[in-house]
């Protein structure tokens, strides 16, 4: 095992040898703040925020309606192109609307519809609740005879391909999975699976939030049926910025989203009294795209962009390693456990640091009232110090310091002087 | 017929008593700009463009993903008791989120459900259109043998209540009108209507988009069923802000969205598998609230609740009778037409002007290389030209302008100049 001097040289040398070290200073940093959080709310590009002032100050504030013409009515599809190069797919495959959850209920109504007489609908206990959610309120809205079949993870941290692909059979319509889980950082082969799938006559639905801008992603290749995704994560696009949704060229034509709606009519400017489904991947839209929101996400993927996924991935995977590394040297031997895959290729961007006191521990690290940092995880219960590392801005350095500080504060009890009250958002 | 020295002294001393005059200083305003498109997109208020600067800069940029805990959980909720306030409800009764086109398709959804049997959907042709398509959507989607029944406006401009009732019988499921017609501004009688309905045991949702912030909406003493509507037109929130609906407390047990999402689930952050719906209005919301667009919202609302609704009703009902007393004195003997009612009673905030020529008219207007005043309409087919009046910060004297400058354009053919291309928004 080597010494703290050395993991110390390690972090610095590493940090010195970053490809992507610049890329930290196009972001609103602070010197005292250690940022572990980019897997729920990523950092502001300082790009960003001119953006947005530029955007409501002259475009909304002078231009006024103006501004559809001079940019915003093209703004969706414009971001969206941006996404397409980040997800592998093409600019008439993805949009960015609405929020993940309706996108996903336009998916999974219409692939169930698309799937008449199929009856099962395949998910996992690791998926995102709000999607399991999704699935229970089309079922229940449609009222024939579905069922949610559930497969379940045995040590809550991976699925086992056998029993997932036990699930998958010629009655299920569709399988809906996280391409990475929220919790443990799971990250399902998505070929494979999408292969499986496939030869069952079944429809994939791949909801890739937590792997967006840190993982590659390559749903033409994976030959993926749909998919959804949120932008406030690893894509940096702030609090409440715009889902999207893709959907595979070949199955345009059939994937019918039950909300007909103004924004993906053929012509929103016609007003005409019968829908009439716009071309392509735009007549999954609803109404007004977010504008505001749209305009902050946009100089973040430029940065994602030009930092490129692969060196992203590159990275993100030396950050997890080393902080695996730093977990089995400091924190296993204080009775810690490990929520996330060990493997390379079966893990996203984040790390779940299991503790019983893993809710307190949080509170002292966040606590700005001691220590030279502020150190900002998440939790997610029961015991997930879920530690998300963003490739873009976050330094190796950091882990160590991360690492040494819950050492401390479970070594010398610091977390009893926390209460176990939750906020309302954790 | 007064002279033009007259209705100048009248603009002028409109302006000198309009209690509400101060409030035009809020917005951010241009001396060479008549802005009469506030129905479309309404303008800056400067509070807003300090919120999002304060929002960005601190709350996002520093506090992160603290922001949840420190407000913005809370967002929706607290912008909504505004919006309670403006529509004659409780705040248990109306959410800001979505877009008008998911909110108005999670209610009709909700609505056929539980009139099980009725098969009719009653509306009219003045709606606006994505409301149509949203029907049009649900029916295609439940495939239950569900009809539209469209009554028609035999001019274009008001609906006859007799051929309304016609269609309104034991067989009607749901009737889902625009409170305020998007072309014409023909205003219902909200409580005339919503009795009718009843009393044939149907249900009622109005789209309040064209009413809000301009009209005194009063849904529980209309006794309202259920209503949508947008945030970015009278209320300001800015291009893309949220939507907002309203379910009236006494149904909300039975109003069931068939979109199942993480924000309206009861306790999101223990991620549970199970959805169980929020108590109350909450359960209607699905993704994450767009945050940014709340934020610009929420101080465009406190300065109409300050200038106080009757107020602003007032003023518009002065602005846009002063702007009907022109129309018959200048445009009507150059072949114009009108648009829009002219009892009080049945007129919204907004003039329709109806000339052939009307799209080259409304680009005339706002072209910025001519005139003193870039003026800013905008267009509704065939022929409307929308004055959209909104009393926070229109002024008499610019609605004079207005009416003299489209005379001189019609009388001068200078519509001429310009040609019949139209761009993407109009």
């Amino acid at each position: 095992m080597k010494n703290l001097q050395e993991y110390r040289e390690q972090a610095v040398k590493a940090d010195r040898e970053d490809a992507l070290r610049e890329f930290r200073s196009y972001f609103k940093t602070q010197e005292s703040l250690i940022y572990f959080d980019g897997n729920s709310l990523g950092m502001l590009p300082l790009a960003s925020e001119e953006a947005a002032r530029q955007l409501i100050s002259r475009a909304w504030g002078e231009r006024l309606i103006r501004g559809w013409n001079e940019g915003w009515w093209d703004m969706p599809l414009r971001v969206s192109g941006k996404l397409a190069q980040l997800t592998g797919c093409t600019r008439d495959e993805i949009i960015a609307c609405d929020s993940t959850s309706v996108n996903l209920y336009k998916l999974v109504s219409a692939a169930v519809k698309m799937q008449k007489g199929r009856k099962k609908i395949v998910s996992d206990n690791l998926n995102f609740p709000s999607d399991l959610y999704i699935i229970q309120g089309v079922m229940e809205s449609i009222n024939d005879g579905h069922i949610l079949e559930m497969v379940r993870s045995a040590n809550g941290i991976d699925i086992d391909y056998g029993r997932l692909y036990d699930s998958i059979d010629d009655n299920t319509a569709v399988t809906v999975l996280s391409y990475v889980s929220f919790r443990s950082a799971f990250m399902y082969d998505m070929k494979k699976v999408t292969d499986y799938v496939h030869k069952k006559g079944a429809l994939i639905i791949w909801d890739i939030s937590h792997a967006t801008g840190a993982v590659k992603i390559d749903l033409n290749s994976a030959g993926a049926d749909m998919a959804v995704g949120c932008t406030y994560k690893y894509l940096n696009g702030g609090p409440g910025s715009p889902a999207f949704m893709y959907v595979n060229r070949k199955l345009q034509d059939k994937v019918v989203s039950p909300i007909w709606a103004w924004l993906g009519e053929k012509d929103p400017f016609e007003f005409s009294l019968d829908y009439r489904p716009s071309e392509g991947v735009r007549r999954y839209m609803t109404g007004s795209p977010n504008i505001l929101s749209l305009c902050t996400l946009e100089p973040s993927l430029d940065i994602i962009l030009e930092a490129g996924i692969d060196n992203l991935r590159k990275k993100s995977l030396k950050l997890t390693r080393f902080m695996l590394e730093l977990y089995h040297a400091y924190l296993e031997p204080l009775g810690f456990g490990l929520g996330s895959p060990e493997k390379d290729d079966e893990r996203g961007s984040h790390i779940s640091l299991k503790h019983k006191e893993g809710y307190r521990i949080c509170k002292a690290l966040i606590d700005d009232s001691r220590g030279k940092y502020v150190i900002i995880p998440d939790f997610r219960p029961p015991d997930n110090i879920r530690m998300g590392l963003a490739p873009l801005y976050n330094r190796f350095e950091e882990v160590l310091e991360v690492i040494l500080e819950i050492e401390n504060i479970v070594k010398n009890r610091i977390y009893e002087l926390y209460d176990t009250d939750t906020g309302s958002v954790t």
